[in-house]
């Protein structure tokens, strides 16, 4: 579990600090060992965590029981281990994984809320709250996600499975609720950036088909900002 | 409504910055006056607040509609004026106030919250709810409430009358809500303390008549931390 807000994402990076460099210094420290750590995906910097999963080879005589104390007492008050146990040698926190919910939220109030200033995206502007939950039903099912991922990331296929996709209203919180076999360099904020422009009468959510089949970038919404993403849980 | 954490409380001082003074900048810039802002109390250092009302005099021109846009054009994110309204002359946010609600937020769990970090008090060991509950209910009613005020706090009167105080626990979560008609210094954060003592086994929650008849403050528990501390609302 991390508060993504101090650090440049999961995965270890030149120009900032990031999560898996805490987490490998905090383990070098208890273990003695030079361990690497493999995150279950990069995350954007500002991006949260609640169910992040990670592993590490070691040959420590710490418990593994022992190990979330032992490494949380070396972290920063915004990274914690909750859990640890021993997996098979072939498990790999990504390539091991076969779905993901994030949620992303939206603070749709006039003024914005100091507690969710760094959880949530403050929007001011009316959102069509009706208009966001039609669109996001187009967008369950295999398809070829092109249109809503970051121009120029290097993958294989750009095809996934959006399982899930629930939009919900607490007051002045919409919570975009997505689950997925896999996501895209930064498909999870253009969907989220893509049911906002529905919401506020940029994009009609009858044409989501339409720019998933064109497979561009420019039709889809904005990527929407960092803040209001958080890994919720993955699944093996 | 302000997050605590970064400020030594609401009122003005000497020693740190503090809600107040970042609140009177920022209207003296819009209004080009020098303002006095009157809070509904003092907070401590750390402590939050959702639904603090303060007032001033002015002579400004903007409506009283666009005041709350205008000043937090001039606030850091962690501060917001929500509302704004024209008061009578007489109105005092402190002394008109008839009655508050603070909320006290414990998360009890073996490892912490980072996005709780701030805003409760991480308490990883056994605590009974229904004992803290119990201990809650012998709070209510009018009392010399000498024994759950930091030494040295010069009031008139040590009285006051506790309205609600409930005790409610979500997953992991435990919250105490305590409505009272006036607050002493400190007097919700050791009444928070001293539920988590009668929660930990330290303090027999049925003799909490007699610790508030005693009126010695080392009859009660520790003052809990500032950050679990938030001023919900104030009614007038």
């Amino acid at each position: 579990m991390f508060d993504g807000t101090a650090y440049h994402g999961f995965q270890r990076q030149k120009n900032g600090i990031t999560v898996q460099e805490c987490l490998e210094k905090a383990i070098d420290k208890i273990t003695g060992e030079s361990v690497i750590v493999t995150g279950c995906g990069r995350t954007d910097a500002g991006v949260h965590a609640k169910g992040y999963v990670a592993n590490f080879y070691s040959r420590t005589k710490i418990p593994v029981s022992k190990l979330p104390l032992a490494i949380n007492a070396n972290l920063n008050e915004d990274i914690r281990v909750v859990k640890a146990k021993k997996v098979p040698p072939d498990f790999n926190a990504r390539k091991s994984a076969i779905k993901k919910t994030y949620v992303y939220k939206i603070y749709n109030a006039p003024v914005s809320d100091v507690f969710l200033r760094n959880y949530a995206w403050f929007y001011p502007a009316y959102l069509d709250f009706e208009k966001m939950k039609r669109a996001a039903a187009h967008f369950l099912g295999e398809h070829d996600f092109s249109a809503f991922m970051a121009a120029g990331s290097p993958v294989k296929s750009t095809v996934r499975t959006i399982t899930g996709l629930g939009v919900a209203k607490k007051g002045s919180l919409i919570e975009i609720k997505i689950t997925a076999n896999g996501f895209l360099y930064n498909m999870a904020r253009i969907i989220a950036g893509t049911l906002v422009y529905c919401g506020n009468g940029k994009i009609d959510p009858d044409s989501i088909p339409d720019i998933i089949k064109s497979g561009q970038r420019v039709k889809a919404g904005v990527t929407a900002p960092p803040e209001g993403l958080t890994l919720e849980k993955v699944y093996y």
